[in-house]
């Protein structure tokens, strides 16, 4: 059975890994055709030739990744999240190649109870993703509203 | 001809306007099946029936949005950015829903010479994501390095 994750689950300090998300080229390539058609995102041989020295991942295509395995803890579960209140400290540290395969650990920053929202909490999280080599390539802190536990 | 925009041609106060982005339903399904499927996001009549009313996109389509739509301007040009330098305050203000149709006000907020690299500057932006009934939905600060106009 699948735990679910209430305000009270959350204590600061705790990590939480993600299962692994693999970046394939395609991916790559057909993102950023629709959303930051950059050479260095689209076009194999000449991101080959840029600074980059090969096909990278755009910013929302990597914010997309942190979305995604942000949600997908090896250890599975129902995060009983309101509401998001917003990300801050976004940094795209290092560039993620195709085939890069990523992983995202979230750490538990900060916890309190709502002074205005009865059976809420507010969580503030720094998520990282590293890359397969362990080099943190993107963090990024997010803060949410979360139930509390029913009685 | 198209402008090119270099650090020089960024002032503090400037506001540049984006073209239209409509996003359809079909759009938010597929993005969210992929990156975020919570059932507000994929499911038509569980979105109906939801705090929502309606089908919404979720946090990394409308990050896709922002990118898309940031560098679009109404007055088309080459902006001569040299790299990301991070993004901060991103807040989901109101819900995009499915049909909506999406612009950006990009205003810039600081422009500085780069105290290390030479030939770049600072800049920092707010860039506002607006809806069709003028709606402020997306609001996020970014940073970025731009290179000064060749001598």
């Amino acid at each position: 059975m699948q735990k679910d994750y209430y305000f009270e689950d959350f204590t600061v300090g705790d990590q939480h890994p993600s299962i692994d998300y693999s970046v394939d080229k395609e991916e790559v390539i057909e993102f950023a055709k629709k959303w930051d058609p950059q050479p260095w995102h689209i076009d194999e041989q000449m991101a080959e030739a840029s600074m980059f020295g090969g096909l990278t991942a755009c910013s929302a295509h990597i914010f997309s990744v942190f979305c995604a395995t942000s949600q997908n803890w090896l250890e599975p579960g129902t995060q009983h999240v309101v509401a998001s209140l917003g990300f801050d400290k976004l940094r795209t540290l290092k560039p993620v190649y195709a085939g890069d395969t990523i992983h995202c650990i979230t750490t538990v920053k900060d916890t309190r109870v709502s002074g205005s929202r009865p059976g809420v909490g507010v969580i503030v999280c720094m998520c990282e993703l590293f890359n397969q080599h362990g080099e943190m390539v993107f963090s990024i802190e997010s803060a949410f509203l979360m139930s509390m536990r029913p009685a």
